[in-house]
């Protein structure tokens, strides 16, 4: 059997935590579908710049280039915050996404009927929300030039981001939102400012132009203010949305929190080579860091996706995802969704009633 | 007596129906404050592109400038969204906007409890939310250069637009921010993607700077990822939210969709000089144009604001929304608002009760 090398970024906070439940449930699934992992463990983030002084060593790139896939925990904390910005943690995430090409980042939001009540929204309103958020993840204003702090003719300073697409750039993003539609429901929404930024305009034009090519797909386009206004006030007439970064950046975590439960959501970051990076969408939680209080399920979760997108084991990504709702249907719940009546687990017990449901 | 003079832009759609409400209810009021108006009505939007061939004649501009406080309907249609960007309605806009050095931007997004239901959150998670967006307005993205859709080297295009601020546009939008707040709850949280972008490093620094002249404000600091999530978690937590152009406008749609009822929000847009153009949140809405089923609460209450914040006169601004309340607990709804029990009435018919109510 082929043995899959799986890189390991546990990151800051309560990464760690989480990271060794998600590495239990995958080695218990290996057991049962006959596939073999070996881990390698590297640095990322704040736990990085302790010990090497960057946020991204070179041997944590070279070592996921090397892998079939790696899991990322979560990065960050108060104590990076106000280092300069080549110094801190989200540069480090920043030189991974840019470093392995990660172009396409797959930002689910689902309700699950058993978390329903965890929702700010009414239950009618997002009963059964099932949406794809699609965001680009290597270019636009994240990564434009020119950036920076300049001075200008008068002597005040001036920050500078540039928000571009090139056109190859918006066709490889929009062919995997049209893609994932494919295989959902076959409604996609493309999102852009095109009424007054031209960038939006080429790529609205060119989403519009690659249609053609997906006559079974349904495509609408919406303003971004409009698809933050639709979210609230509708949000099951969305089912997979493509946009660039910053506006999936802000849109995928607006969607997320429509279900209430953000510590269940995982996310696929995937490039032109089939290596991708697999995370829950939270974050570190350094306040609750080290006290076995942290929600594992969306680390898990972002293991099935690994397992789904990266490996292309549906079968062992369906195990783990079947677990998940078991151990929800048991009342297990961490303290991030507990509610009354249910069974408060920590993480750990969460780990181990898990590989019980498996 | 002084008399103010107005220019009316009645703009498209639903827009001639709501303004002919709000400017029956001025001289209900002028009447009542002994004050009075003369008023123009210029071209703007589609309207204008259909007369003049541009969305913005000089001799609107011209008209606003001479005049003492514009009052904005809305602006767009279908028929005009595939016409180049100079000739689109929204381009007029953004040239009056610019036009009339109108940088702050106020868009409250207060819950009414008369209204609480129509919200698509939960009864407890939006009782009481009173949030104002200050939001930049001639700056950042929308009108950073360079900008448009150039050819790369490769001969691929590039669409590009630029995000930049300079410390002076910061600290004039800062200051509209930090004395808003303190005519409120002194809360003020400034966002933006300082953990990215270097404009709005350069952002963050100069709010940070800014606060030392404000003591009495709390000032806190948010990404925008997060204050998308925050709005649909826990919005109580938020009194005024200072931030720049393209941020501010998709927090103030989300904001304003917290409401359920978008019908009912009006902003205002501020300059140096004193003079303001008053607006609803809401757009033209074609589809029901010319149907007599346009809610024109938001334009009246837009009047309210050019009362308070444009001609600074309170008693005045406070009669026109004391009427809107009235109204309100009398049960009539337009479409839009309607509940059971409550009477349905049209735009026109909204206008005689609310004159009825003064
Ligand atoms: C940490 C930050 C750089 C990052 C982003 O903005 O992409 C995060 O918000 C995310 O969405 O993954
Ligand atoms: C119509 C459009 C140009 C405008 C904007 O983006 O500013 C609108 O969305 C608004 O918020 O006033």
């Amino acid at each position: 059997t082929q043995t899959y090398l799986i890189t390991l970024l546990p990151g800051d906070g309560i990464g760690p935590e989480i990271m060794a439940v998600a590495v239990e449930v995958l080695e218990v699934v290996a057991k049962q579908e006959g596939l073999s992992f070996e881990f390698t463990t590297a640095l990322i983030g704040g736990a990085a710049i302790e010990a090497t002084g960057e946020p991204l060593p070179a041997a944590t790139l070279d070592a996921c280039k090397q892998s079939d896939g790696v899991l990322l925990a979560a990065i960050g904390g108060y104590q990076w915050d106000n280092l300069p910005r080549h110094l801190r943690p989200e540069t480090g995430l920043l030189g991974l996404r840019a470093g392995l090409g990660l172009f396409a980042n797959l930002r689910p939001a689902a309700i699950l009927p058993q978390l329903i009540d965890a929702s700010t929204l009414k239950r009618e309103v997002v009963e059964g929300v099932d949406i794809m958020v699609v965001r680009e993840l290597t270019g636009g204003v994240y990564f434009g030039e020119p950036k920076g702090i300049f001075t200008t003719e008068t002597g005040e300073k001036r920050g500078v981001n540039t928000m571009a697409y090139t056109e190859s750039e918006i066709d490889r993003i929009a062919k995997v939102g049209f893609e994932t539609a494919q295989k959902r429901t076959k409604k996609l929404c493309s999102v852009d400012k095109a009424n007054v930024l031209e960038v939006s305009q080429l790529w609205r034009d060119r989403v519009t132009a690659m249609a053609k090519d997906y006559p079974d797909v349904e495509l609408t386009h919406m303003y971004v203010d409009n698809a933050a206004m639709q979210l609230v006030r509708a949000p099951k007439q969305f089912d997979t949305i493509v946009t660039s970064n910053l506006f999936g950046d802000i849109l995928s975590d607006a969607a997320a929190m429509l279900t209430g439960s953000i510590g269940m959501l995982p996310s696929a970051s995937l490039g032109a080579t089939g290596l991708g990076v697999f995370e829950p969408v939270h974050g570190s939680a350094p306040d609750i860091a080290g006290q076995d209080k942290a929600n594992p399920l969306a680390q898990v979760l972002s293991t099935a996706m690994l397992l789904r997108y990266g490996l292309h084991q549906p079968k062992a990504a369906d195990r783990i995802e079947s677990a998940v709702l078991k151990v929800l249907d048991l009342g297990y719940r961490t303290g991030d969704i507990m509610s009354a009546g249910m069974t408060a687990v920590g993480c750990r017990e969460m780990g181990r009633v898990l590989i019980e449901a498996l």
